[in-house]
């Protein structure tokens, strides 16, 4: 494959992210084509025009014949499944994913034999929606996307995922399993948690405190709104890492309700909170270009740029 | 009065909800004017055409010439300097404000001797932006105001300040000072401290974690950028009724915390959340119509109606 060559393309599952990964790479201009597990989400995206079935055999066998990239796109509860059936029918593929936890997954292609040819994948984008209705090609304009850099992950592959992921409009931070993990235990599955605890909140006021919300209410539970079966499937698999950050803010949050009670005051929180808010929406984005796949050591200063709020744009 | 007049309307303090309401009312036909106590958000006022000065004397006589509905939208730790003000110089013109905490605001407003001709008000609406450069006369456009039926309220003064906040386009919800507090305990200020610790948590994940946020933790710490001492503000006068649930949260969030940790599951939260906000998603707003202010338990009958969700929408 030369370097501007756009390998096909196999998703498995079109839902939320694996449709819009295929809208939008059929869009960039791959040879792309898909499975679903429900032969309604199949129709509604064949529907739109794109080659999607519920045949999962034929579809890893066309894989196998064009030497296509597979991106496995499903919830972390149906990975396994996936995966037996690829390291079945069409182990030499090269792997991807974009299943919301890193370490879990990367455990599992090992278990499959699957890691020579595996790179981790995560879009950073998502709405509360979700099945092939919900699917959009823009959905990963300007988005980060996390691509694995672990060891062992091989130049060729791992380029073929960055590809994918700049074609799709997206930004490239390269990340290991395990920080991938801890971070979007803070920025992803943290969220949710504390969302779900506010709509509780509001619940339990009835009638009055739901029609008294506003904004505050509404942005700070919006996805609460997600489908539970798929909150769980984002966040139980990370549990590790979120029970991490949920005991560290239930100390910030205790320490907040002891000032306010002591002294009739949040404001140490109040700052805190004011300053991370600060920090991440004055956070900017800079352009690793220095670092070549396969180059010495590439993975380890991707690795370390990545931590440092780099991002890959383009690919020569 | 006639029912359709428009009396006047004195608005002390023009920031964010004090200056979108006065150009709400100005915009709706009303004779209005305000005060603002730093010279450059009164000549900002001016410069936009309003009638804004630094002079509260000069402002409190032309309330009293005109029999005007003095309005104190100022924050909290402001209002006993205010309402002292307004004690001295305009002791019997009708009185409401826009604060955020209503039993606090109504105890001033007993100390000072102003009790009489005084109706709690709060327009649930808002920005993370302050002062003039963010007033908008939309702000309120279908918004919920509460409005205070607390013993002893008078129905002339209560009609002024209901009309005045339909003039804005919003609703209005009619609410005891205690239950208003309770009530938005739970969906304004729980939604900023959880916003605050959020915004905390991703800091604390440094350039990877922050470059990684996508829209929940966008979302979910949108309100962590509103200036600290006005979060403080809104918070802190209404600690009791925030420390009951944000104690409540704790155990909720702690049992979440056991759940994952000993079972590997958040199904009781995620469950509960997703159900909470589906209810929020779904409440409608009903329309009060056969309660006249004035008749026989009108303060009662009109409390009830709001706790089951009633708004009033017009008034003949």
């Amino acid at each position: 494959m030369t370097p501007d060559q756009k390998a096909p393309v196999c998703v498995l599952g079109t839902g939320l992210i694996g449709g819009s990964l295929l809208r939008a790479a059929v869009g960039a201009g791959y040879d792309a084509w898909g499975y679903n597990r429900s032969e309604a989400g199949a129709q509604a995206a064949r529907a739109d025009g794109f080659d999607v079935t519920g045949d999962l055999l034929g579809v890893l066998n066309r894989a196998v014949d064009t030497d296509a990239l597979i991106v496995v796109a499903v919830p972390m509860p149906a990975v396994d499944h996936i995966l037996a059936e690829v390291a079945t029918f069409a182990p030499r593929c090269s792997l991807t994913d974009v299943v919301s936890v890193k370490a879990p997954v990367a455990e599992a292609v090992r278990r499959h034999g699957l890691a020579a040819r595996y790179v981790g994948g995560h879009p950073m984008a998502g709405t509360s929606e979700s099945g092939w209705a919900a699917t959009d090609p823009g959905l990963f304009r300007d988005a980060v996307w996390a691509v694995g850099v672990d060891e062992g992950t091989h130049p060729e592959p791992w380029l073929r995922v960055a590809r994918l992921a700049l074609a799709c409009d997206a930004v490239v931070t390269p990340v290991v399993a395990d920080e991938h993990d801890r971070a979007v235990a803070r920025i992803s599955h943290l969220p949710h948690v504390l969302a779900e605890a506010l709509a509780v909140a509001g619940a339990a006021g009835g009638d009055l405190a739901l029609g008294l919300a506003a904004g505050s209410f509404r942005d700070g539970t919006r996805v609460a709104a997600t489908a539970p079966d798929l909150v769980r499937a984002i966040c139980e698999p990370n549990a590790t890492a979120l029970l991490d950050v949920l005991e560290e803010t239930l100390t910030v949050l205790g320490a907040a309700r002891d000032s306010l009670r002591d002294e009739g005051t949040l404001v140490d929180l109040v700052e805190a909170g004011h300053d991370g808010r600060e920090r991440y929406a004055t956070a900017q984005r800079w352009e690793i270009t220095d670092i070549r796949p396969g180059d010495h050591n590439w993975r380890e200063a991707l690795r370390e740029a990545g931590q440092r709020g780099g991002v890959i744009t383009e690919l020569d």
